[in-house]
């Protein structure tokens, strides 16, 4: 089946979960807002999706992928979908909700990871947010960072199956969600991240597991995979990092 | 089938979008934390299963749900699997994702919603973050809650089936944390949610329907129904509100 994805195109973003998920699965998708052919691509092709007023199942906000006549957004409920299709999450129930709730906590963390940032309103400067934005990130550093790491890394450890993975015994997007968490978090906030990691090395390891997985490998040595920055959601502020 | 729910007993908070939908179905529950009776209930039995080292699935935090030996985490996984249990949801693949999809919109908003008074971190007093909640309350009221009230109301206009619910023809999980919504937000800020609302009779006519539903006309008149409070995600500080 081919897929288009719909996100901003010059920030990893939330997009980036899917788009990791796509390359993983091999999947044969088309990155809509980053195309500049001809009708139906590019931003103008994203907000008339967004802005529609006759759509029957209209998204909120970006990422959303578009399969064949069926619209999903939100980041957990595409890899819902696309786990289920792309042998990348359990196939039986009960492992499909797991790997899920495991992704709505990633999903969890990822606000709290903008939120260091952008504690005011999302819609305002960074630097008219700054002392609010140093006392956030202070506590997220000095709580919930390691708070996060420290349970995902308790779910890897309780896993009951062998392989080294996040769930089940086999590369599952959550092991996907988990390597874009540390290159952010390292991006972001390579101190604390350093100190952290240091406790959490199977996290380390799975996260150098999935750079090296083949697919993976090539996106992320492809202009495809798009490098972070100050517009995405890990932003590098020396200030904020301890 | 026995369900046993496991969330904080003194508040409403994210277990209440799991409570009304487990008295929607009209399912036998326990509301764990909330008993004092014997071994297994009470806060001691909540906290013994998220500090578990073997569990195979540890949830990251309340609210949880036991249904046999599986235990599901996470607001709208809870909800998408009862959903599919109790006609709560549509049936079909695409109809059962599209109300998830939703419902992650609804926690999203939830969030949003916490963060106005608490917008530096969640482990400390309101009152060692007026100054800020002040600023993220401004723009929440002026930007947040229209925007995603106003989304809420389109979607229920372009739902293209008859009935006038969030979702399909019938009453969902998602007509049931519409309702929750705005109780809360007219408990928070009944200045701003009365502007708001006014613009939107059909999120009101959602709302007075699930409240005249039977099953939840009877659990709002119980015991089982806590009172909005000061301690939940929704707390009503007058100078927040405009």
């Amino acid at each position: 089946m081919h897929y288009e994805l719909y996100y901003w195109p010059t920030i990893q973003g939330r997009g980036e979960y899917v788009r990791l998920a796509l390359e993983a699965a091999g999947a044969d998708y088309l990155d809509v807002a980053r195309e500049h052919g001809g009708r139906g691509q590019g931003m103008a092709a994203m907000m008339e999706l967004l802005d529609s007023r006759s759509l029957a199942a209209p998204p909120f906000a970006p990422p959303f992928l578009k399969a064949g006549e069926q619209i999903i957004g939100q980041t957990p409920n595409i890899l819902l979908f696309l786990g289920a299709r792309h042998q990348l999450a359990p196939q039986d129930e009960a492992g499909r909700l797991w790997a899920h709730q495991l992704q709505l906590t990633v999903a969890d963390f990822v606000t709290e990871i903008h939120d260091t940032h952008h504690p005011i309103a999302s819609s305002r400067y960074y630097e008219d947010q700054k002392a609010e934005a140093a006392r956030r990130a202070e506590d997220f550093i000095a709580h919930r960072l390691p708070k996060f790491l420290g349970y995902f890394d308790r779910v890897r450890e309780q896993n009951p199956h062998p392989g080294g993975y996040m769930v089940g015994s086999q590369l599952s997007y959550v092991d996907l969600s988990i390597f874009q968490l540390i290159e952010g978090l390292r991006y972001a906030f390579p101190k604390a991240t350093a100190r952290v990691e240091k406790q959490h090395a199977g996290l380390t390891a799975i996260r150098d597991r999935v750079a090296e997985h083949p697919p993976i490998a090539r996106y992320l040595a492809s202009a495809r995979r798009i490098a972070f920055n100050q517009e995405g959601i890990f932003r590098h502020y020396p200030e904020l990092d301890r």
